[in-house]
């Protein structure tokens, strides 16, 4: 059920941010330079300026982190742990419930932006970005293609999430525009590599978690602790060039490849606001080690979905539909098999899911598969087709848990490719 | 030649520190409590406080980065760049010459700290760290042991260097001790992984370049750019669990088996330390694309030792002696070809040059390689052989630029070797 806000526009049912909500995100007033970034909270169609309350000792910050709301990411918030996270939003709850005390109202009402007039940055300082591969119809439409059904599979990938360590550098906030990355690439039946921009760039649905709670090197964390350090979630393109990474994967994984971009949604969505979605993940083929044990279910329901807005077309073609429960292993197994080896976790690790297909051709949550590798072009609302993305694409991203008359959603998450650039000193 | 300084352990010719070395590290005084960490330049068998020159006006920090000398790292002196950089060693040069003015020598001797009463830390932060494979005796020997002499080095070898990228939150400061890692093993023959300690923990001999200047996301840089990045070098372990990483690493690359520590030496020697060393890097089989083209020798002739001290042994066994200029591809182009993809390099990002073996069994530079995957134990000084790493084995690393009457050295990268954790949970 929503749960009701004094704020009007967050009591709608279309709202991605009624009270039952409270993402974290950092914006900046458009029309206010030199404002700087801020830390704040979707409500409706506005953003709570947290500075700003914290200034007016309207909402505290957890004790012996008196800088913590005042800064321009959420890190230092994050790494004060559960209990903090959990009193602050018991206070936003008592400011903005339609049943709430009256007394900070004028206050809260003043700490108010349109979120039309803001721009929104990246909610986070990103520690660290690893990328799981947990997606079971992903991996095993990926592996069909490259080592055929029989060997869908690596052997490993039914006992642990495989993953790689990503680069945190580039991981950017939706809007940010993408260029064509330039690689080595080795087209088929030619003896050598060329460097060219990147022939088959793709997008990939992913979901990211966000880990608030650091932990101690050489201390592994159980699936149950793992849970705990998770401070939200958010939706992720890890754009993927796959051409160089047929190139360069052999034999120590991704690199240049998934190093162009990483794009996030701007609100991170708490565990919190997603409980009452709560559900298992998929049935176990085979035991798993008891380390990875889950002590209850640790996926959500989210409803996630992709569009593609050629440039210059006035219609979105919906690419794909599928579901966050899709995934085998749970953010939580993720994290904690990510520490199993000693590894530290910090405040500000970013840990993306992997790409989340379903079980049907339509549920695919990557070109590579949608098109099958080349093979089957994906028809265009407009006309024309796509094997992979094309200048000038806009890839869209959404996802929602959906309640009965309510959402909990995470806006969205877009970027559109440019162009590959002027490579320097080629003299192209 | 050596420069000779008026600080006399300086002029021996087996100190690692003469006045044409002046590496930069962090350190903290033993005996005073809540000193806490401070920048310091190695000097004969002393360290300088740099804070304590910089308050007392002796030593000025760059423009616009007034406190960057008064931090506990050096990622803030580090992003202001070669010039910032030049300045300050010429400044250090002449407070220590033998025949630099004698006006600041007094509270230069004031800020001196014997080497003997400090502690030393990490001397940056790590942004993130990238590891490469870009030694080719490294990867011939590990490729002929896993596919054969045939098909030793993967198709695009020679053409990139290839890299992954490794995990920043467990890099630490020689003198470690580092826990024997649990993970998931598959022991051949046996139909199911199981979750135990390792028991094939290996350590690597590599080396680290520091990126201090940063680079933009979507602008590449070329190799001379990528060289004027570079703040300076240290050497690195980076320990390995071979049989973590044996049933993890297909399709996506090493994971946790790289993730439980890598240990780096204390001090960062300049590239200007190591000018007088440069010389090419080996010939080339295939031509490079041009992205990958040298403007010039870029690299370093520099002798590594590695030795091991099992627990309670009074004596070093030496395992192996090889040398930097044995990587196939320079630092240079290894952050020149991180960069291709449009990927952002950080101050402070740590770039391994992928291990350094030699082309003699001797210079091997890892257990895997010269016990050859178990095959071929290695004899220890004082009895007893070693296939891989035992709990209280204590590994060392020393390099050393060797010129005529002195050296440019790195100190020590140590490191031994802790049991097994009680792993959380497990109840074993």
């Amino acid at each position: 059920m929503i749960e009701p806000s004094w704020v009007e526009s967050a009591n709608q049912e279309t709202s991605d941010f009624p009270l039952n909500n409270l993402p974290h995100g950092v914006f900046s007033r458009r029309n206010a330079p030199g404002s700087g970034r801020r830390l704040g909270i979707a409500i409706g169609d506005a953003v709570l300026d947290i500075a700003a309350l914290a200034k007016e000792q309207v909402i505290g910050a957890p004790a012996g982190a008196e800088n913590a709301l005042v800064e321009p990411a959420w890190n230092h918030f994050m790494a004060c742990g559960p209990r903090a996270w959990q009193d602050f939003r018991a206070r936003l709850r008592e400011l903005l419930a339609a049943d709430g005390p009256e007394t900070d109202r004028a206050a809260v009402s003043r700490a108010m932006v349109p979120l039309a007039d803001v721009d929104l940055h990246l909610p986070f300082v990103v520690a660290e970005y690893t990328d799981f591969y947990s997606g079971r119809h992903h991996a095993t439409n990926v592996g069909t293609m490259f080592r055929g059904a029989e060997n869908a599979l690596p052997p490993s990938w039914l006992h642990m999430p495989i993953g790689y360590n990503g680069r945190a550098s580039t991981v950017v906030v939706s809007g940010t525009p993408v260029h064509r990355p330039w690689g080595q690439l080795k087209p088929p039946g030619r003896d050598a590599p060329e460097f060219a921009p990147c022939r088959r760039f793709d997008f990939e649905l992913e979901m990211g978690a966000v880990v608030g709670l650091p932990s101690t090197m050489g201390r592994p964390v159980s699936v149950a602790e793992a849970e705990t350090m998770i401070f939200g979630y958010v939706l992720l393109n890890d754009w993927s060039a796959r051409d160089i990474q047929t190139w360069e994967y052999r034999p120590l994984g991704p690199f240049q490849a998934k190093a162009t971009a990483t794009t996030i949604s701007p609100w991170i969505v708490t565990p919190a606001a997603l409980e009452p979605f709560r559900v298992s993940g998929p049935e176990r083929d085979r035991e798993l080690l008891p380390y990875l044990h889950e002590p209850g279910p640790m996926m959500f329901d989210i409803d996630l979905e992709v569009t593609l807005r050629p440039d210059g077309a006035a219609a979105d073609t919906t690419l794909t539909q599928t579901n966050f429960r899709e995934l085998y292993f749970s953010p939580a197994q993720q994290i904690c098999h990510h520490s199993s080896s000693g590894c530290r976790m910090s405040a500000g690790d970013l840990i993306g899911s992997g790409t989340i297909s379903g079980p049907n051709p339509e549920n695919r949550g990557s070109f590579l598969e949608l098109a099958w590798g080349g093979k089957e072009p994906v028809g265009l609302a407009e006309g024309g087709t796509r094997v992979f993305l094309e200048d000038g694409d806009r890839v869209s991203m959404t996802g929602r848990a959906q309640g009965k008359g309510f959402r909990v959603g995470f806006g969205s998450c877009n970027g559109t490719v440019l162009p590959a650039i002027k490579y320097p000193g080629l003299g192209n």
